[in-house]
């Protein structure tokens, strides 16, 4: 229900790259049925269903149900790491950088999640090659904000004793909003987002003024 | 396949109260099932199976298989419930108490995430009326929290600008440890505990020795 939503939010950027229209589709009308019923309770004849298609017309573009899947999660995977990267090496101070990967990446899974619901829920359902790459994908995540973690830490910015344990409370904060975020509540994305901005400088004990010190 | 490495460490207790014997089996086997495979691609037939039991078996104990999802979430939230209003209402500072909400929330979420994993993520399998009583379950596990956050700004130990946003993370924080928590990581559930216990505090701005001055 809530992709026709974030499709009118302009936040169907993620599968603007799939290519042919077809394919794109098809993924969409996957993400949906997904969110909806599961992984295990969705067939291929579900999805090319609610895609207009006919079973036929599914394979041309993906051969298992695995496959429409893997694509979606590497996708969702590869759009948060290009989003936290690009605040995480921009020009500032530690603070400033980290505030922004915050904000972004709540944005993000606000507008998008029932895309990220579907990708975090359903991570065991893919096969071992294809969750291997998953998993590969999100330690370069990992490793992104904690990079910045560190740059602050070392740069007298930020008072962080366990920096790993750290990192790992800072994203799971921010992909948990998929699970809670309601469009019909009181806080636009844009209100969660310079909140936990605000709350994550907390928890890494920031002092905007050491930077400048 | 965690589950029963759950009942293992002794955090079974949920379904102590389930009786009789065949009731209560009835409801592991259909948390494990629906774990493994989703609420909608799961059998009354399958539970069955899973319980040593025949579907006849399990008619005499739950109608529909939405009553065993319903039995699952509704344990977990007064479990959930119970666990956070004994930490906020015992004697101590407010920093006290919220730092052991935390720590023991999060204990739970990560020896119980099966369980937990199926109450968050099959929250809108529920009919509406399930679904009500939950969410009403849900506003008092909030309200729990709340209540120790604003005693401590009252008391000056907390600093905390928006307390309904900052209890809102605090408790998606807790909640997705049951997401990412693995039995063979580095991290014990002890450990997360006071970990997060730690973050908590500086979210809101403990100053420990407020209480005191």
């Amino acid at each position: 229900m809530s992709t026709a939503q974030e499709t009118a939010g302009g936040d169907a950027h993620p599968w603007a790259e799939v290519t042919p229209d077809a394919a794109r589709r098809l993924l969409v009308a996957a993400v949906e049925a997904f969110a909806e019923r599961g992984y295990h309770a969705t067939t291929t004849r579900d999805i090319a269903g609610r895609a207009g298609m006919s079973p036929a017309a599914l394979y041309i573009h993906y051969k298992t149900k695995e496959e429409l899947l893997h694509r979606i999660s590497r996708i969702g995977h590869e759009k948060a790491l290009e989003i936290l990267r690009t605040a995480a090496r921009r020009e500032g101070s530690a603070t400033e950088r980290l505030a922004d990967a915050v904000s972004s990446f709540v944005r993000w899974h606000a507008r998008g999640r029932t895309t990220a619901r579907v990708v975090q829920y359903e991570l065991d359902s893919l096969g071992p090659d294809a969750r291997a790459e998953i998993l590969a994908l999100r330690r370069l995540v990992d490793a992104e904000v904690r990079a910045v973690v560190e740059e602050g830490v070392a740069a007298g910015e930020f008072d962080v004793p366990d920096v790993r344990g750290t990192t790992l409370a800072v994203l799971s904060l921010c992909i948990d909003v998929a699970r809670w975020f309601n469009v019909e509540g009181p806080r636009t994305p844009e209100e969660v987002g310079a909140l936990y901005a605000d709350l994550v400088l907390r928890m890494v004990g920031a002092r905007p003024d050491a930077a400048r010190e």
